[in-house]
């Protein structure tokens, strides 16, 4: 039997908390998920920082990645005598799906912006390079981990597989709005998925929604709008991701001004200079970052020293609301302020932005195209969402920024007398 | 106001996905939770190797120690009207419950057992030596340091106080069942807390049960056990463990073989040569450990460098069932075969031996002597549980043991025409 | 000790699937449960026709009217160290909580249309007449059941109480909706109730809501809009109320034309000459209606026959969407077409009609005024939600209205080769 | 297409608490649920007087035999693959599960031991009677009917559909034990369904469970264990059995001495002089049942009168702890004493025994045999379960009774100053 067809003699069956049971009969998947670059995703966490608000979650993207197959394994089962729907595709979809997120590195969105990074482009690598998931893909047959780099890269020629993967519903927002909210504990992020997938239908270059499922979308896309403002962008999280930011910044600045670190930092130097190849990339997980943590909370750079200590301590900066392009004067007074007492403000007085656009239509030609999502009506007709949807209509398109300006309060209490710092807490104080 | 009664401004809750919520009221538990200490539970996970097999588990000692101290704190607020309870007893129970899994180390189990360690050792010494919880704690008051070590040591004179914290019914066990069995998905370790804390009543030297309650302690009791068979000592999970065990013994022999490590194991050393100190121990977490794992994989000792191999990419033992005792002579033929075809069987031909007592009543003047259960009877008088309920008396006493043989099949069937491969291999298969 | 502030020897519980547990400590709160006419909800429906629909949701209102009490009883011990909250006002509160829905009669809907009756009005009559709940209640003082008709009817001066049983974010509605979210087995219908229940503040004349938890409220406003949509007016369970009103009317109309009734309707004849006194409404529960049901599925009467055994054996009238408003011509001529075929319209082609206006901020003046919902800012300001709430805002004061068009298709289908009827099967076909 | 193969042209979905969606594809299916044999089952609840202590629990046998059906539906999707399974089986296990429970009387337990009746009787009559039923069921094939009475009967000669129906872990077991427990809001009754679905096999004779799902079924035996004496013989509940049973037996009792109802009870005539015909029994709902009872609480005779005043009212017997058997001669006395103060004790004293055998092992040729549980272990051996599980064993063919004493407080504590009655309060309070 050709590897691609190759059944496990049992089914293999992980217990999972959100789904279940995640299902898998593939041999194909089954070896996936035995590779060193598939087992390294149990040392990425999912959500990050989110675990200094919200201690139950610390779940890794091991999991989460699970979790998206089984959600795609289940729709797939569920077309099965579906026009539009052809079974060659089902093995392509199952490998995307599973491995959408291989390309993640430790804290990615701090990691990512500080040494310009992205991670779906290591996902590419990963996919196409010297590793164990590369040659099980060819295995498949050569070419195979091409298409499935396409459909993650979402330049693949068929959009109705492009879709399942990611579009405004696909298996991975499903998946981690549930498993977010199972993990955090909050009672956000819940919606009856199993409709969803019941009234999903194949057509030529989309998954579309049966009308008469569109209330569990609707409930699915509130999910996602609370997910984001109560949880992804808890401010308490954010000022964690701010100091692992500012950490990372301030590593590679000393790194640049050949700063003789104790322990020669070999493990993000090629981050450092900007040539990181893959595999360093693959070494690098939130272990190897924890580790160089603790070190550097005994390094003699006192910034980097109190970043770390902070990081790993949880002693967090505090926070205000302020939005620097309508203050900017404030804004430059801070600044000069806090240059005054020699706290540095490129580490110290530090802006963070987070917005959201809970869905959106379809607005051809804009950067950021998002495909919206599409009603079957009882005709056959397709009609988008928020046209049948009040609640969709009432929140598509409006973006939503919350601006906070983040601090250190310790450090300024304890030079409260200094004029300049009264000034400085008068200002924070509003 | 004294420090020991300062209450915050506004109470503080943590989102907790098993008790919903976790509540704090008393600044010390406040600043207790603030402790680099205690921030670095973080860094340990609950269940070690048990993610491996359910890979939802991937919960810290951080979450489940804020679920103690939650549990104690609602029985303590149901105490609040009873006799026997004095309000004096509260603070100390809710320090107890907090840290008494304080000095836990990465990997508890394989890493107390290669190195010889207690972590209960390492609690105490981190509430009465240098550390900031230390210094927390006396403020309270002078001695409340050595009070709260004692409870959590079992050697508090109140013996109403430990049995909180540490009895065959104890807030300990409550929250981990529970949060194992949340975080693992499955659907054992249910059992209705909220009926057993409220029929929970303080007694001189004791918390007994209300007879009325009997059957919710049942339910925990049947929970207990099919968490334990079920989960903590899954044989997949326990592969991983024998593999981690091992790891640390081949780093500590090489260690004293004077072998070149590439990088020196610094923060090892101590625990190779038998002299931890505190400050040593408090700087090990499993982040440590992986980093360290990941380093061998690179190492010449191939031993070494296989087993770190194996441990971080999930390429386990297998297993058969296998009582060495009863099979004094299969056992050294195996170890026989082991050597002549050059495979250590100290590393690699492991049995493992798990046993649980679902449930005791008293046996005085044994080892590990087990509180029973009382319940307390319309009529005041208490009976010791498994004289009331058939299926606690059906499993009372009764010690469960499963040994199992752990081997690694790959490398055997690598070489399944050498002759005495051959004989392992037909060994094995029974 | 006064009546009022008698307490259980011992708290009893009830073992409740959504609250857990409903905890009864006050003897006045036990006796008003024990009395026939608190007992007499047990056979009324909460959802009437629903359960057609969701075979889960044959909870009564017995179990619901427990809930209410419960969720009162726990907002209030979070306000025991309000400002603004008089611990005199607790017995009140609780019972109005628990008695708000005891003049509900069998189907209610239905029922109090034909009727021309309103469940409130016999809500207050059960309290203030001649019953075991007034005699209890004066058992308290001397016209605290004018008080408790008060709050129930809105009327009660203080303002603070009557928003705790009747506002837009009332324990009925927290209640409900849980309950037949819970009953029904939909996903809608789940909000955070503990944290709503935590951030409720006292103030002079209303509760309000801490901003902190906005985002919880504006989950609760969005699942009473699913579960209004997608629940309470299903199409299909509304055919099952449209027969029963049907049923109702032509019963009564029969009545008055003096039709010989196999057996006379004693329970019934009060309402039908518009003459109903209080012993009579007590007496009328869901099981007298099935009972005059079955036994009118045996009259000789065509149509109050077929309208009982379409009911009790859920032989439903099919749907389509129709205004008549906008298609009144239409309407004139299916009227005139099934008077042709002799298909009664009166009983046969009715137009039902549900609407629903999620959330309203203040309008005074108008009809049904709601009082808005109020959050309670950081600086002690009170803003109404619509205008921090984006969500809220795109909803807030938006009446949506479905109009359904209902008639017996299998009827229609045995005549489908006489000219009008295939004309008539040719426009609701569209 | 022969209608046994009949698809409906979509899949029809309840939404179901407890499994979340009961799918029906079969036109058979569809075309029985209509009838109004099994839609009277809605008007039946599950558990009778369960909800007098458990008001939580209202369901209906309509929703709990929609859920055995929805159960045997997904293990045939299980067996689809299977050696051993016959696709011919399925429409007969399909049509035995959803119609097994349909011959229930009202509250059964009561009524069939007064009556002398026997649910399992009538259902066989209604399969082979004149119903809308039957006609469904012949229409599949001439004498389906007779083969699905034989399922429901044992006597199919095929003994492994028999098992999936009726065994010590059938359908209707597993779904009654999780729906009851979700109704009723306690926690146990929980267990792994989904597993032990996935580990069931057929075999030859039996529906056997494959080995590695021991643990599953020891969970759902211990759940079964628990709802037994937690939920089903609660002693509340019992207590209004006891009341409804007497009711019964004195209606029956007036109507042989010719007394004069009110209103002749024609609904029960048949019953009473135990010549019931189908058509009188399919009458006869709980609604029925309640209509008799509220008529009755104004009758002359008073021990009627009270008995049904108590039933609608709940004013309920209290009881003691007795075992008339072991107490013969207090028992006599007791007897005596009630009759000298005229309280007839055939009507308020009374024995209500309960007992239950959670599991057993084969005991051939003993009265009501049970076919034990088989495991199917790795070597295709079958092993009965309780040698190869602890818990099992240890409470394995252990019957357990529980007897009480069920007497009206209020009347007695209403005539405490009479001598005989201070004797009988003396004797009851132990």
């Amino acid at each position: 039997m050709a590897y691609k067809d190759e059944q496990l003699s049992e089914e293999k069956v992980f217990k999972d908390p959100v789904h279940r049971y995640v299902h898998v009969r593939d041999r194909v998947i089954w070896d996936l998920i035995g590779t060193p670059e598939f087992q390294r995703l149990r040392r990425i966490t999912q959500l990050g920082t989110t675990s200094i608000t919200f201690h139950g979650a610390e779940h890794s993207r091991f999991n989460h990645s699970l979790g998206v197959y089984e959600i795609v394994r289940r729709i797939i089962w569920n077309f099965k005598d579906q026009a539009y729907w052809n079974p060659e595709q089902r093995l392509l979809c199952l490998c995307a799906a599973l491995l959408h997120d291989l390309g993640h590195g430790p804290f990615s969105h701090s990691f990512e912006k500080v040494f310009k990074l992205d991670h779906e482009h290591f996902t590419q690598q990963i996919i196409l390079g010297d590793t164990e998931i590369h040659k099980i893909l060819e295995k498949v047959r050569t070419g195979f981990s091409q298409d499935v780099a396409d459909v993650i890269g979402k330049t693949y020629a068929d959009k109705l597989v492009v879709s399942l993967i990611s579009s405004q519903i696909d298996a991975d927002r499903m998946d981690y709005l549930q498993r977010d909210a199972y993990y955090t504990g909050v009672s956000y992020g819940h919606f009856d998925m199993e409709r969803i997938l019941r009234v999903m239908r194949p057509m030529e270059d989309q998954v579309v929604i049966k009308s008469t499922g569109m209330h569990a979308v609707e409930d699915y896309i509130m999910s996602r709008y609370q997910m984001y403002w109560q949880v992804y962008f808890h401010p308490v999280s954010r000022s964690a991701e701010v100091i692992l930011t500012k950490t990372f910044q301030r590593a590679k600045y000393l790194y640049e001004q050949n700063y003789p670190f104790k322990l020669e930092p070999l493990h993000f130097i090629s981050f450092f200079n900007g040539k990181v190849n893959l595999k360093d990339y693959l070494k690098l997980d939130e272990a190897i970052v924890y580790y160089y943590f603790q070190l550097w909370q005994e390094e003699e750079d006192a910034i980097l020293r109190d970043l770390c200590e902070r990081f790993l301590n949880r002693r967090l900066f505090k926070y205000i609301e302020f939005n620097p392009n309508q203050m900017m004067d404030v804004w430059m007074e801070l600044h000069a302020l806090f240059r005054a007492v020699e706290i540095d403000p490129d580490y110290y007085l530090v802006v963070d932005s987070s917005s959201d656009l809970p869905y959106d239509f379809y607005r051809p030609g804009e950067e950021e195209e998002r495909l919206p999502i599409h009603l079957l009506m009882p005709n056959q007709e397709l009609k988008e969402l928020s046209r049948q949807s009040d609640i969709v209509e009432a929140i598509s398109g409006k973006k939503r920024t919350d601006h906070k300006l983040y601090f250190p309060l310790d450090v300024l209490e304890q030079k409260k007398d200094v004029p300049e710092v009264k000034r400085i807490l008068a200002i924070l104080a509003g």
